[in-house]
């Protein structure tokens, strides 16, 4: 049997910045919490737990002077309420949504309606739209669009950086029927482009395709999404759940892994695969 | 026999436009030409000639001191070289069309890379890249967006009044997975819109569908095309090129008439095919 990780898989550029700046904090000497799970991965956030690194739900939870923001970043007023409280925000906010969220902002500073494409309740998509100054809208898809008032105005389009490209530029069409001008920002993230294309070269090139990566992960779950297009597929978040009947008269298998999924997981998954066929 | 008229049928806006201009400069007694036909039917520019108004390809060519500015549009340099000749412009541009030039240039002026979406020798389309100060493309297809050196770049677009609109739409979103920003200035004309959904919605109705329009009128050949995706559609400049057989067992006959048709020719196919009736 032989096994192939996609090209571009685990960590993304984002996440691997957060974990370095806990190392580099931690090795000043800091204390300090993260607001929410700093990424969306279980082991993770239990290693940083074991470190002293708790993820809290409001800055009000902590006991400590420090407090990181996450890759997903937040919304202005999580900065306000910092200093309010006297904590110093470490910030861990990805630079690819520290641009969504500029250009956002930039957008309705130019009195455009802001159309945000992406999932409603996503801590991305709340920071993004915090730092709207005018109106602004959630879409996911592009029916939606319909509903909105948009006939004859000016609309500005941002996407969450990890959203589906199909989806944002339906949404577009869909607006371009009655709008009168359009700007958008192209804040979605080229590794998420390029990840996905990487799972659906492996998916079709092999038998069935692991995924692994959190439940909670949005662009893990896509990313099962698009491998289930292609064939059969799982979406584990630990190897524990790998099952030996998957892999009968299996040749190639492949695997992809999820932005917060760190490489030892792989590692481990590529190992317990190959026991089933030792076994075998 | 029923035969139903499609509501949204006949001269457009900036078609009765020009001609009301044209009976207006008459009645003052002005004499001049038109730069090009002044719209795209055959039947109405042999009734302009009759009236003295003579469709000529070069400024040069005239031997009057006014010349008309179709519907179309020209770039800046027609209106500089006028000046030279001592030629006074009566512009019957259409307004929709002195948008999209208007849209071209400010989004040149801004510094986006300009994208034209339509057909790249119609004349309305070489008029609107004339007002473009910077670079600037055509496109008539998503997949010449590919070609394009657009990758990280800010990309304006803009449409010819009369193209289709989910081609325009997929320009946009092939552009969408490359630029780092666009801005769109939506320029499409919406009786164009209303036109082929009033086609669409008699071609479902009728047995076959009459289109009727100059040959090379662009706005025409699409009511066809989309008549024809629905059921039997035959495109007619003239009501001499009926012919009795389409109309058998035919019990609803729907007619449409591009932007360029006048309302005589509409009649005119309407009596002809009831005379087909009356001799059956």
């Amino acid at each position: 049997m032989q096994i192939i990780i996609a090209e571009e898989s685990g960590f993304c550029y984002g996440v691997k910045r957060a974990l370095e700046l806990v190392d580099e904090y931690l090795k000043k000497g800091l204390k300090f919490d993260t607001l929410g799970p700093l990424i969306h991965n279980p082991f993770v956030v239990e290693e940083l737990k074991s470190k002293g690194v708790n993820p809290i739900d409001k800055l009000e939870e902590t006991d400590k002077k420090y407090v990181m923001i996450r890759t997903h970043g937040v919304p202005p007023e999580v900065y306000r309420r910092a200093q309010e409280l006297g904590i110093t925000l470490l910030d861990a906010t990805c630079p690819f949504v520290s641009r969504a969220q500029e250009a956002a902002r930039k957008l309705s500073e130019e009195g455009y309606i802001v159309v945000v494409v992406g999932k409603r309740d996503h801590p991305e998509v709340l920071g993004i739209l915090g730092n709207v100054r005018g109106k602004a809208y959630v879409v996911c898809e592009p029916e939606e669009i319909r509903s909105l008032n948009l006939k004859g105005k000016r609309v500005g389009f941002v996407c969450q950086t990890t959203f589906r490209h199909d989806v944002f530029a339906r949404c577009v069409t869909e607006a371009l029927k009655v709008v009168a001008e359009i700007k958008i920002i192209n804040t979605r993230c080229h590794t998420t482009e390029r990840r996905q294309n990487s799972v659906l070269k492996i998916a079709d090139e092999t038998d069935l395709t692991i995924i692994i990566g959190g439940r909670n992960s949005s662009n893990t779950k896509r990313l099962y999404e698009l491998a289930s297009m292609k064939g059969r597929a799982y979406h584990i978040e630990s190897p524990d759940e790998l099952k030996e009947e998957w892999f009968e008269n299996a040749e190639k298998v492949g695997i992809a892994a999820g932005a917060s999924t760190p490489d030892w997981l792989v590692e481990k998954t590529v190992e317990k695969i190959k026991s089933f066929e030792r076994r075998s």
